[in-house]
């Protein structure tokens, strides 16, 4: 495996979108926000998917240059069309923008419309819970999970984000809707190996933990069953209802040409209501009784979502953070 | 079967409620709110919830005189103390505060502390909806699933509601975290029935379908395993948080004694934001999407969530609202 000092990291992403015809500042931005993701080790998110978003440049799907606009305002609830440009660079003007309506009005939310895909999710909940706020924010994607009852993909794996402010250590779950994605299962099939849980469903119409069968009925399995499907399609109408915008069922099949979703961003400002004193002893309660409890093995303590993200973040700090060969060797050349 | 006209329902147990000791106004509205839920199909937390709520009356843990309180106050969030009252009562009053707030903020939410069990959360949500707001509510329980990577209890089953106002129907999600209820495992295991997917599991640590073996293990499921259990964690670390109240980890461990549930109650009101044939336009793009897919079973076509309440209600109000004539017997002969 190949270990990048962050700082090089960062500067091989910054040239790379300047390479993609971003402005210096937005080069800066978007470089860092993917730069942190892999360096938090959502590699999925990070560095590995650049040459997507970079396909996705030069087929026209992202306009490097467009900035996102407020449409309509009203108290501590707007809506802003993303004008189909960067998908990290909107997202980090909106939780920015509900950030700081929330710091007004206790709570807020914005609803973007005309977007593109995010990247990791969980970037924008660690953006709030660090300027110690609350946030739930999601995303519409394409239809690529059957809905219950049917075989054909309907809902989106559409991810939900919710952060919790904490001096200890931000909580953030960042969680799609499918129980397994795509990717997770071509993982699987590569190493011929079972899932944990089933993921899906084979030809047969039975539930499976073979990876492989299931990419090949692409009938993979939202959380939950029916659960997961009816949450996905109510996140997909208040994305788009609120936004104005483009439903799952809007975004087409071809994962190279998905442009255009709608997001939420909400957050809460305790700062006004409770003494923060009063709200770390009630997290501390919360966390302090989960890792107490009896792990099923010894060697796996039970964590919180996001506990892993720091020791990975410090871990890829001291050694390097892990990129894949070739994708380095890719965005090192790019011109 | 037995089936009772609707008002006959609503009158036994607005005067069940009168001898419970609640006043004449308190006792009509939580009776309504029962009956309604019973006429919704909803039978779990309707008539057939009365005599749990009735006996936890009765032993101190719901206080029938207590009214809730407003605690703290910023902008478009509000802090209110339920003081152990009726569960339902202090729900109504804060989904109706937050509405009000939403009105005049377009977002807003109410965290409300030391409250009692609030019967179908649904309601809520149904309350927003007819109002024409969107709405998302949730409320902490007692430990009653292990987290992810434990044999013992930990995270509750808080019901999560999502709620979108539509005029041919509102959608109303109404979910708990577990897969199958404890309730749920019992009607299957009684009639000897396998689990359509599997719920937790058995003594020997597989999952199983075995509705029996995960009674005697206590061992249920999340929704969607890892998920389920992480976002059940968040939802009552901002619920508890929010409102300054209890945890689930604080809840005990009997259901009989299971009081001081922590709430969140969220509102927004896009009135002033959208127009309405908008926002109905694309509620409706994605209700036919979802109608038009191919059903696996011809018989059962796709629905969304609430869509079959609607059906449930009007055949109850038509035909009588079904009850169990134990209970029914129960409720007609207290004093």
């Amino acid at each position: 495996m190949l270990r990048i000092p962050y700082p090089d990291l960062y500067e091989a992403l910054r040239k790379a979108m300047l390479c993609l015809g971003l402005a210096e500042d937005r080069a800066a931005l978007s470089a860092r926000l993917f730069a942190e993701t892999t360096r938090d080790g959502v590699y999925t998110h990070g560095l590995n998917r650049f040459p997507r978003f970079a396909s996705m440049v030069q087929n026209g799907s992202i306009n490097v240059h467009a900035e996102p606009t407020r449409t309509a305002a009203f108290g501590a609830i707007e809506r802003w069309d993303g004008h189909r440009g960067v998908g990290n660079l909107n997202a980090y003007v909106a939780i920015e923008r509900t950030i700081a309506l929330a710091k007004q009005h206790g709570i807020a939310a914005v609803a973007l419309a005309n977007t593109n895909h995010w990247m990791r999710g969980g970037t924008y909940g660690w953006l709030a819970a660090e300027a110690g706020l609350f946030a739930m924010c999601w995303s519409n994607t394409l239809p690529n999970l059957p809905a219950w009852g049917t075989a054909v993909p309907t809902v989106g794996n559409n991810p939900l984000v919710i952060a919790i402010p904490r001096p200890q250590g931000h909580i953030v779950l960042d969680m799609a809707m499918s129980q397994f994605s795509y990717g997770t299962l071509a993982a699987y099939s590569k190493r011929n190996a079972p899932l944990p849980v089933p993921g899906g469903f084979d030809a047969h119409g039975n539930l499976t933990t073979d990876a492989a069968a299931i990419e090949a009925t692409q009938r993979a399995l939202p959380i939950g069953y029916w659960k997961g499907s009816g949450l996905s399609l109510v996140l997909d109408m208040l994305a788009a209802m609120l936004a104005g915008g483009l439903a799952t069922h809007q975004l087409g099949s071809d994962p190279l040409r998905e442009a255009g979703q709608s997001q939420i961003f909400i957050a809460i400002d305790p700062a006004n209501l409770a003494a923060t004193g009063e709200l770390t002893q009630i997290a501390e309660g919360i966390i302090v009784d989960l890792h107490e409890k009896r792990p099923l093995n010894p060697a796996k303590p039970l964590r919180y979502p996001g506990e892993q993200t720091l020791h990975l973040r410090e871990e890829n700090l001291r050694l390097g953070v892990p990129v894949d060969p070739d994708v380095w060797h890719q965005i090192n050349t790019m011109s």
